[in-house]
């Protein structure tokens, strides 16, 4: 095989996506937006969600397991759309998978929030394990040390975006508990938000209700998407059409789900996340 | 050794209890106070919690794991304070430990809202998968064919349960939300309500406001724990003195933790549903 022949064979595999659940599956929307040529294969660990309240080591051993499925599969590129597992085991992964590109939420959030502020100051919204870890944090004093960086767990959330309480009283109850505490000295209010966890966007007015017109509210699905994008084009790896064929190759536009648990709930679930109808025979189920 | 010495033997082994996550503890709580002689091991499968999201073949398979290691511990009883695996792992569980007594929360409380209905319409609040499975219907209506049931699941309890939320704006309409289709008809409102979760009784206040005064909640902790007293009774197994000694028994009153993941989390947490410190060097990691 040429290597041009070669180059085509790798550019025509799939992304791989991971999350720990359905909530990546806003990632995977922005990807697919992003580039539309390409072929997505998303697994999501369901029988262990949620990473956003265990320890690091667990984190990452999962996290692992998981992504040994997706290379296994012969992924040309993996995202990891968990801001948990983005968080912890994202130095371990680049180290195992050797050559093939390995892109977290992370560094795409901190990247935009830095863009995005005008003084300076950044609130970062995440689970309990991504807050505990710190990897938000690290990220944008690498970018911006002058930055002052609030993170707040807010674990309700997760549960919120997931029973579909995405508005109403509960949603703005547990928003004001969650935000007030910025409010309290004007002088100190951020001007920047980061939604570090895939659920959030979905709770995404009722958070800017609290914190006002003000608050530029960083999606790092959509950076991610666009930091993917770079990275391919860099590598000659982004495919430019959808009917672009190899010996091997999966036709381009091509989306499949894994899930570790519950095939039915995550394709109803999941819909809502990835903002069209999963249909339940398009997941396999598997075992990790 | 003498058969008295075989029952004494048996006697002083602790009772194993088994819950997805920290929420049993309320049940090992009612217990202690039920039978203060007795010593306890207590597994709480914090790894992958929560259970009740999960399929019922993922709850089965972890719930066996689990109650694997604690049949191996040589426990005289087992207790599945998790309301889920009790649902769904029970028969299974009983086939797999032949004569060792396997009690779980859902039986106790069934019986307990059918003792304490007048009108003969209960509300049982679960989880997702407690719901679905219908376990508790299934007991309530073997009790009393004419009962009314109406199971809500109640996932974002569980969040506000474990993020202390146990009051409060958020509390409250959560609680309404849930339950304020019971309302609609007085007619057809139920008198007595089962808090079919053990992250529920700490919310108990605030479904209490919402229902009114005349609705009896029942706690199918205090329920568990009279009905392990008089199975263990009845079995001779009963440990009627903390003192009782026999060879490779343990001392009474003696409480151990075995967790899946975060120690420290689990000791944090646990606290406030057993009511009482847990001292984290007291809670063994393990792996199932």
């Amino acid at each position: 095989m040429s290597a041009a022949g070669t180059d085509a064979a790798v550019r025509a595999r799939p992304i791989g996506v991971f999350d720990s659940g359905v909530g990546g599956l806003t990632v995977l929307r922005a990807l697919r937006a992003a580039m539309p040529a390409e072929s997505f294969l998303y697994l999501g660990d369901t029988a262990r969600l949620p990473y956003g309240t265990k320890s690091n080591h667990t984190v990452v051993r999962y996290a692992i397991q998981a992504a040994d499925e997706l290379v296994e599969r012969d992924i040309k590129c993996l995202v990891v759309a968990c801001n948990t597992a983005a968080g912890a085991a994202l130095p371990a992964m680049r180290e195992r998978y050797g050559s093939l590109p390995v892109i977290g939420v992370i560094e795409p959030g901190a990247r935009a929030a830095c863009e995005a502020t005008r003084n300076g100051r950044i609130a970062v919204l995440g689970t309990d394990s991504t807050v505990r870890g710190g990897a938000y944090t690290r990220a944008i004093l690498a970018l911006n040390p002058q930055a002052q960086v609030s993170a707040i767990a807010c674990s309700v959330f997760v549960a919120l975006a997931e029973e579909g309480w995405t508005e109403g009283a509960v949603a703005a109850a547990a928003a004001a508990r969650y935000l007030q505490p910025l409010l309290k000295d004007a002088a100190a209010t951020p001007d920047t938000l980061v939604l570090g966890c895939t659920h959030f966007p979905v709770l995404a007015a009722v958070i800017a209700a609290v914190l006002g017109g003000g608050v530029r509210i960083v999606d790092s699905a959509l950076t991610t998407a666009i930091a993917v994008r770079a990275e391919l084009e860099r590598g000659g790896l982004l495919r430019t059409s959808a009917t672009e064929t190899a010996v091997g190759a999966v036709a381009g536009n091509e989306l499949k789900f894994l899930a570790t648990d519950g095939v039915e709930r995550f394709a109803a679930i999941g819909g809502r996340f990835l903002g069209q109808t999963i249909d339940p025979a398009a997941v396999e189920l598997i075992d990790l």
